[in-house]
């Protein structure tokens, strides 16, 4: 009973996110679907990443919380245009939620559209809001076995980000094993090793952006 | 139609957790609902107090997780006795997982019976699994603002332990403002500071679990 109810909700959450999929693709904005454990730093990724990039890019951000709209209000300190969603207690966005916000907001000419997710490593990778790509970040100081305990999301994403490898020196984590599992769920997938703090590392996420934007363009 | 759903198994999980309860009461077992985000230090806590408090107690282990038996066989190198439940994808343990790994357990004459749940800082929460108290570990790492940004795990704990203090060099965490969010939510909550890997402050955290288990058998 309780799956095949499970099921419904996905099959209408399908269909919502294949009409947002040909909304963004006629428009040419590449949407980014950015997930994580709770305080891994989504948002200071975005904070660093719409500053740096202004120049080059027109992006916007969707941000998705349970509560408060302390992130929407970090991203608005950026220029960027910024829209809140607050779940009330929901683990995760879905394609109605994407879909009403995407509605209020000025969406001609953005190159990249950021949706950051309910900080939750579980149940945001079962749900498609329209996006080109998952991008899950990993904090070093989660550990180097996340990929192996918590398998769908990172099976489920296009990039993998190691972020706060300016703690390195401080915990016990081994790249090379988290990658490699990474690469076991979905061998294509890009690691990146970042610190969103310092900025270390970083070039190689904007680099993936601008090949990825370059695509959506030609 | 969703939440009518919702709303159901939310009361069939009750009714369960009642029963366990009633199960828990009658053996006199102070049951623990071990919560925080993936690799906030849940079972680095639990290897801790288990070696530590072995002379003292008998204690037993649930451990949950979406795949894999790795933090079943870490709790196993400290001989306590422990079961692994497998949710195979699901975000929580509900009280119907944790009945039937209790009644596979030899649990006469354990005073304190652990249950990691899921890493997780959402769904959890919703679920009682019979337990006295759930307990809430937010790594300093996280970052201050996640009693604000995630209040119901927060405002069902009986304790918060704000885990990783051999990291607050080289991290922006501010306890006080952590401890009042948390105490804004729930105002008896106990705010522990301490690092299960280096041990400091971890003494007030057994001191507590000692008063819960004389409270037990009193």
């Amino acid at each position: 009973m309780q799956i095949k109810v499970i099921r419904k909700i996905l099959e209408a959450n399908d269909r919502i996110s294949d009409q947002l999929k040909q909304f963004f693709r006629e428009k040419g904005i590449l949407v980014i679907n950015l997930m994580s454990s709770p305080g891994a730093g989504k948002t200071t990724l975005l904070e660093k990443t719409l500053s740096d990039l202004k120049k080059e890019f027109n992006m916007a951000v969707i941000e998705g919380d349970l509560q408060t709209s302390n992130d929407a209000e970090r991203i608005a300190a950026t220029g960027a245009q910024v829209i809140q969603i607050n779940t009330e207690g929901g683990c995760h966005l879905d394609g109605s939620m994407v879909l009403e916000a995407a509605n209020q907001m000025e969406l001609d000419n953005v190159d990249i559209l950021f949706v950051e997710n309910v900080g939750n490593l579980v149940c945001p990778a079962e749900f498609s809001v329209g996006e080109d790509y998952k991008v899950t970040i990993l904090s070093v100081v989660e550990g180097d076995d996340k990929p192996q305990k918590y398998p769908l999301i990172f099976a489920e994403s296009q990039v993998m980000l190691l972020n706060k490898t300016d703690l390195l020196p401080y915990v016990d984590f081994n790249m090379e094993k988290a990658s490699n599992f990474a690469r076991s769920l979905k061998s294509e997938i890009e690691v990146y090793p970042i610190s969103a703090k310092t900025g270390e590392g970083i070039e190689h996420w904007y680099d993936w952006l601008r090949k990825e934007v370059k695509g959506k363009k030609s």
